[in-house]
């Protein structure tokens, strides 16, 4: 089977760039020797799992306990579920940890730490930090943070934070500074914990800008990253990635030309509606337009605007785009996690247009 | 079972709402005794459908050769499919045409309408016409028409048009004119391909605003909306549906509480990431508070922020927000179509919080 032959819209997933990009950020973390909890959010793929974890200890971090379950039962059992957990998803949890699964969950609340510790089953759970983004955590010298691992008692696994502020980065050296952060801050709360006589084994941080610039991870037990396996143009534009090694394109197929615009058949829904970009140096509209092979044969040309099932493409005066309906393009995205949300499958390709491999992926919730 | 017992993010549709905005449409559309063909890409199910085409001629429009698929499989084999077809996808139409179904194609292209007219099971097939989008289609005066006419041959079974554009109305006085270059247009397409000799039975236009504001249909042989079933925050700004008539909306959990902020489990996945809203009169961010009951309990609390899994309320200090974390809300989405579709099925409820079904969606390509 080709990329030509394949309906449109749909994902291809480059395996050689793929392979690169996680050689990449091991090879980034080599120096620090803390090793790496891939997150699996952006992929959702048991297949793009194995090849993320091989060389590391084998946890990995998911999103939703979709995933939880999904990996748990593809047998990568070691799995932190980064999004505060409610007393409700408990049982969830507690039943695939009752089925040979270690699933640590993420709380900043008294009342949740309560409950954990209340479950029959209760699992091994991090306090979420906030080292500077203003999201969910306990900032590293709130009381709130003993009061919290003293409701958990023993079910205190340690500390996590992330700081996703690096996205509004916009230099290494920003970056830099905002990773330091991220780690002082995070080995801070650990340290605290420790000095009240808790138990903070797990000292855990991360974001994909953050670990691949990061300069020190001292005090830092594990790293956890997951939009670098595959790239977008937002992380391209903020400095973290190589606009060359984005793995996962769109493949879309021309649907219409009339003067003066060219339509695809990937719209909002195949592409989404992340505008993030419009923050970025560089606009990318909806998407960068390659040619088949992932190629940059047409300039600048982007999706300028999308509709659900229609992308109109905005050419390079440069480099005409005089293609007919039928033909095929492949569409960079904006962020990679939302555009790969949309699709139950990756297309594998290795570098030539032959697709080699089907991964399914896992979403909802 | 009861909204409380579901696993969130989710969707919730009110059954009872939905009928009612089916049944306002249809009345609407008594006095001009033209059918309607519903568009199933808001909710691409099968219960919904039913639902919408009920007293109808039973024909539906879809934007994928999924739902395509999907809806013949279940027995409704009259279908539009209403994006610019592909020479590729022939073979799939005609593979559902071979088994039943009727699937009317659309084209706006000269070597595409000759693709159709040469393939052993050519469909039936719409000209695309442009009144005023500027997406695809041809002018109504253009003389293309007549050669894609031409070229198709008996092939031919019309023409139809989307004023999409009618979603940057922002009165109802504008919406009606925009209704009205529709219809003018499209019939006047119509009347071109007639007089020079070829048969266009059906004249088909559509878009929930202008279908719902069209003062005149005259010449119009069936008219096409969808997102009327649901309703979104929107479609109420511009005047096109009634706030308290959203149908659908995403069941949420609070997962931390954090001072002046408080934060959910339904992000930019589960509500999308669209923001066309910010270019309306008022801008709901990613959608607005309500609380388990789909009352609007909290003013005008809204989701500011969407992370991949993480919403971020901002509250009305009128109403304050002090719920614990694990108390489930409901997100009234900016726009339903791109919310609905991460989502794989509709936990459907009639007026209280007991789910009286659940019905599943077609999503994907």
């Amino acid at each position: 089977m080709r990329l030509a032959d394949l309906t449109t819209p749909c994902l291809v997933l480059d395996r050689n760039i793929l392979q690169r990009n996680i050689d990449t950020m091991v090879q980034r973390l080599e120096r620090h020797r803390v090793p790496l909890r891939p997150h699996m959010k952006t992929a959702k793929s048991i297949d793009v799992a194995r090849l993320a974890t091989a060389g590391q200890p084998g946890g990995i971090t998911v999103s939703t306990l979709a995933e939880a379950e999904y990996f748990a039962g593809h047998g990568m059992t070691d799995i932190l579920y980064a999004v505060g957990i409610t007393p409700q998803k408990l049982d969830m949890v507690a039943k695939l940890n009752g089925a040979g699964a270690t699933v640590i969950v993420l709380t900043d609340d008294l009342d949740v730490a309560a409950a954990i510790a209340a479950h029959p089953r209760p699992p091994r759970t991090l306090i979420e930090v906030d080292t500077g983004e203003g999201r969910g955590g306990i900032a590293p010298d709130d009381d709130l943070l003993l009061a919290v691992a003293a409701r958990l008692g023993p079910c205190l696994a340690g500390v996590m934070t992330h700081a996703g502020h690096s996205y509004a980065g916009r230099s290494i050296e920003a970056i830099t500074q905002i990773a330091e952060a991220e780690r002082a801050g995070v080995v801070r709360a650990a340290e605290g914990l420790r000095a009240a006589g808790h138990a903070a084994p797990i000292v855990s941080m991360g974001s994909s800008p953050t670990v691949r610039h990061a300069a020190c991870l001292d005090g830092i037990t594990e790293v956890r990253a997951g939009v670098y396996m595959f790239g977008d143009l937002f992380q391209a534009e903020i400095g973290t990635h190589e606009l060359d090694s984005i793995a996962l394109t769109v493949l879309t197929s021309v649907i219409g030309r009339r003067p003066g615009r060219l339509l695809v058949d990937a719209g909002g829904l195949a592409l989404s509606k992340d505008r993030s970009i419009a923050d970025a140096p560089r606009d990318y509209g909806f998407g960068l337009v390659l040619d088949v092979a992932g190629k940059r044969s047409f300039g600048d040309a982007v999706v300028r605007r999308a509709y659900q099932e229609h992308g109109v493409l905005d050419a390079d005066p440069t480099y005409p785009l005089d293609i007919s309906v039928g033909a095929k393009l492949r569409i960079a995205p904006n962020h990679t996690c939302m555009t790969a949300a949309a699709h139950d499958r990756y297309f594998v390709v290795a570098g030539t247009d032959e697709v080699v491999a089907i991964w399914p992926r896992v979403n909802g919730w």
